[in-house]
């Protein structure tokens, strides 16, 4: 399949990585068709990873990753464009943390928004589906990583799109998910950073994740 | 030991309820003295367990429990009065859900600040410590009642205050705690809540806890 991943970022290259690893075509796309991160992964992709602008790497995918920071998404799916988006399936992996007032950042949007719900506001026309947003880039695309069971949350608006991204996830070792609903979800799935970044200067480590004991 | 309780909902029943089996003194506060929760409560709490109001309850504990609905907090605790609560442990259980807009709630206060913080603000000579917020009531004080591991959290600026708790949280069957450090902490804990309740709707259980995998 073909996948485009915007941001450059570890979030970004490691999704990457693991995807042309199982096989798949994927362009990492960034503000610039040139960026240095970027070069500098595809140098160790292999043939299957290639480096475009936004607007490249969404023309590109049949599926899209958002890995560009919460904060610049909107802007940098703009580029990508409406029209190439139009119809496809785009796994929201991004996190609005604000660390314009310092550590630790705050969230720039949240309790009654999200970033999970502007993205399908400003994109009617693409299927939104929030995942993967509330663990280290590592444990994204290898749960195994850490032992014992922990999940994985998603959420969306579009039954079909939900499908094809569990279908991914469990490409990536995830034997299932915890479906949160519409695309609303996304507030919880976002809110949960604070505690997250807490955990991780307790735990001294972000090799952790979050499991729904019951 | 003697335990002052704030608040005659499910939450402070079940606490108290638990900490009268453990063998402590237990009074139940409330905005009047004779509230009628508290009163059946008390009925069925056999010698150990007293109603009274706030202020009754903020004198008597040695110990007292913030187990008012965290958008009423600040005025229970200014009738239970900041002198009575000097020098004490105050275990804040509050949530600040907002239900005035309907289903979901918001959060009255959140990212920025939390209602944890503002009553250690509110109140600077009390030990304010955060803790079991983050599950239901039945599980604070049985977390035997599902299975496998799950934690309980818990922050606050005094390290002897949250000896305290921990100990207690021991005596309801927590081996240990996740300590989130000081009482900004509260903002992670606190915004946790909209996951949970989305878990709540997607798991049809109120029965789950979170579970930090590491």
């Amino acid at each position: 399949m073909r996948i485009g991943i915007l941001g450059t970022g570890v979030v970004g290259q490691t999704i990457g990585t693991r995807l042309v690893q199982l096989g798949h075509d994927v362009k990492l796309g960034s503000r610039t068709a040139t960026n240095e991160k970027a070069t500098k992964w595809v140098n160790g992709a292999g043939d299957h990873g290639t480096q475009g602008t936004f607007a490249d790497a969404g023309v590109f995918g049949e599926i899209v990753f958002n890995c560009t920071g919460g904060m610049v998404s909107l802007d940098a799916l703009n580029q990508a464009g409406a029209e190439s988006l139009k119809g496809k399936v785009l796994v929201d992996v991004s996190n609005p943390l604000d660390f314009s007032h310092g550590a630790p950042p705050t969230l720039s949007v949240c309790n009654t928004d999200s970033i999970g719900e502007q993205i399908q506001r400003a994109f009617p026309e693409t299927r939104v589906v929030k995942a993967l947003n509330t663990m280290t880039a590592a444990l994204m695309v290898n749960p195994a990583a850490i032992p014992g069971d922990h999940d994985v949350f998603l959420c969306g608006n579009d039954a079909d799109a939900k499908s094809r991204v569990i279908e991914l996830l469990r490409w990536f070792g995830w034997p299932g998910v915890l479906d949160l609903g519409d695309i609303t979800g996304a507030r919880g799935m976002e809110m949960i950073l604070p505690i997250w970044l807490r955990l991780m200067g307790t735990l001294k480590t972000p090799m952790f994740n979050f499991h729904i004991a019951r």
